[in-house]
């Protein structure tokens, strides 16, 4: 009988472990409870109108159409049978396994303040990014609308909470939004006395960088109109606005980029997890105590040369190739491995229209040069020639347009509220 | 004082009424309570995941960018006070006229089996068709995720209710994912084995076709594996399937294409309606004893030449273009032009690839080249040189990989239920 591999979760780690499994003549079933994968670091796009879904996502059953040995399963699990190596599906259904991956990502998290998520909601999946899409555009429709000016200026009131890559990139849009596409759009209201505030715990943005980056970051940021507001953590947070350093400030549209937690993975392993709720493993990845299981990406917490490895996506692609290796080597009776070293592949981020920072390393660049490396990198990291033909012409139409064109307000009739 | 020109509806017919007031030296306000003007006749083709959303939909006041004498309001309108004048928006200001245009359209009617819309939805709006796209998918998933066989026939049995355009278009396409796209997918079932049934009460489909092109349909829509069911009104329809002739037929999606009942505009006026809920207006389009309001598209009742005029795209823009012709004239104080006569520009249906009906008077066509001239058409008709590429990108790309690229399933985890 074939050996028998579950994959739960089809982010990054999940699905490079079926890529890096291909040939090894195992039997695969592969479980997520999306019928897409979804390419997170262009999320950022959707939620601010550049991109439309289907550009950064795909089915996952299709990119597994010529994997004959792969069994693709839309559906939530509910826990897992360690005793009888099985892991229980929603529907009652039990999936027998014999290497089992657990690559189930994470959410945003509050710290211990889950109610703001209503009204502070983050981008982890295609309906966060579709809803802050909303808002955002919302915001400046009933800003129109209303004859009160303190109404109006509280909807023109965009506030980032988190300055990491996906906060700065969120302002950089919305700030083009806002002084250079949509200000020749409206009538009553002139968008670009809209303000854009990014908020950020700690000492300065893009903590992840050099200082001389965020530095650059910071001044590219506020000639674009952002206003940067750097040690400020947020105490309050309501549909009326927040409260930074006791002072309230009226913000109708709050998003969320300043925490994940891990997903309840470590619940149905009964494992230990860290503060982020991630399953602590061992240095080849698999649960302390039984090696048939892997807990890998934004789920596990590892360390390789006593540093954490980063929740970002290179990071679990790196995972999910060792852990397809490690696998395939038992399989072969061959010597695994061993330990994961996660290889650092730099750090990049946009501001806006011809500005981006990239570090690797002491290689540091700034700049236009920067933003079109980082457009480059991105699509090549896309999967597919079609999506990287469709975003790459969309970002040109964008760029020589001035032109957003995913600027829909959907889900919920405006006028309804 | 400018002349106020108030647009209620920013689909086909109040579009062309704002163009066609370009440079009249109005002050225009148009409302719409989406901020988007949908292109309804690709609709079906984001329903079964061809195009994205954003291909088909273009923020209003975007397309109104240049045009200064225009004020979009995205808006609900509440009621119109004919004798102030005014029309009456859900947050209570009131938006004076001098003309008022009243296009809103239509939304599918289910007559008097409103509860029936849960278990079949129309499709309308963006969200109807994400609606559709998420069960029609789902309906696979699900399938390859049950153990029982009645409940996998149930899963895999599609039932489009109405054989007009709309009705075939989607069954075409059903019959594509089915049978050629998604059998490569799925490890457990095989999708061929999905029956997919155009269920039509009247004796033939495409009934404002000519009988020729009618049987043309008939057949090669049975070629593509559809059933095609005439003289078959549906008595019963629920979430567990339809009852057809008295027979009941499991089948868990369906999907309403039968028939729709203008919006209330009627009610905001006080109009005398017909049975399909749309006011009866002049020959000039204009209210009975009120020429200072227009009633235009699927929400008016006009007949020219004896028959009404049909509720479909070319008729909305035709009687919009009339619309602002006649505001034009009596601005100029010259003789208006009189009675709308509507050119009928024909009919077009796609039913699936390399195969399409084309019927211009007694000129008929069909097989490849009407598909070509059908698609040729339909790029013609879209808005903006970036829209026409991107559709026909996707069109192309689909044609050639055998692909549908928006098969996404979003706004409820597939698990949940």
């Amino acid at each position: 009988m074939k050996h028998r591999v579950v994959v739960i979760g089809a982010g990054f780690a999940g699905l490079q472990v079926v890529l890096g499994l291909k040939g090894a003549g195992c039997a695969i079933t592969l479980i997520d409870r999306r019928n897409h994968h979804l390419f997170q670091p262009l999320l950022y796009q959707v939620a601010t109108t550049l991109l439309a879904t289907s550009d950064i996502a795909w089915p996952i059953r299709a990119l597994m159409r010529e994997r004959k040995d792969v069994t693709t399963l839309l559906a939530a699990v509910e826990g897992i049978d360690r005793a009888a190596r099985e892991v229980v599906l929603r529907n009652g259904e039990r999936v027998p396994y014999d290497t089992l991956v657990v690559a189930t990502g994470a959410r945003h998290a509050y710290f211990g303040k889950d109610q703001w998520e209503a009204d502070a909601p983050g981008l982890k999946t295609l309906e966060d990014a579709t809803t802050i899409r909303r808002r955002l555009l919302l915001a400046f429709e009933r800003a129109e609308l209303t004859g009160d000016p303190a109404e109006r200026q509280a909807l023109l009131t965009f506030a980032v909470i988190g300055a990491g890559p996906t906060g700065v990139e969120l302002v950089g849009i919305i700030a083009e939004l806002a002084h250079r596409i949509l200000p020749a759009e409206f009538r009553r209201i002139d968008t670009r006395q809209a303000r854009i505030l990014l908020i950020e715990a700690g000492p300065r943005i893009l903590p992840a960088f050099s200082d001389r980056l965020s530095a650059y970051a910071t001044r590219a940021l506020k000639r674009r109109g952002v206003e940067v507001m750097t040690g400020a953590p947020v105490t309050e947070c309501s549909d009326s606005g927040i409260v930074l350093d006791g002072r309230f400030i009226p913000a109708r549209t709050v998003i969320w980029a300043a925490g994940v937690q891990a997903s309840r993975a470590h619940d149905w392993l009964g494992a230990e997890a860290d503060r982020a709720g991630r399953v602590v493993v061992t240095p080849e990845l698999t649960l302390p105590g039984d090696p048939a299981i892997f807990v890998l990406g934004d789920t596990a917490h590892v360390e390789t040369g006593g540093r954490a490895v980063p929740g970002v996506a290179p990071a679990a692609k790196q995972q999910g190739k060792h852990a397809a290796r490690t696998i395939r080597a038992r399989l072969a009776g061959k010597p695994p491995p061993g330990a994961f070293r996660y290889r650092d592949m730099g750090n990049l981020a946009t501001i806006g229209r011809n500005a981006a920072v990239i570090e690797f390393g002491r290689f540091k660049m700034t700049g236009w040069f920067a933003w079109w490396v980082w457009g480059i990198a991105h699509i090549y990291f896309l999967i597919g020639t079609r999506s990287r033909l469709f975003v790459a012409l969309s970002w040109l139409w964008a760029f020589l347009s001035r032109q957003n064109s995913a600027r829909l307000i959907t889900q919920r009739e405006a006028g309804h509220r």
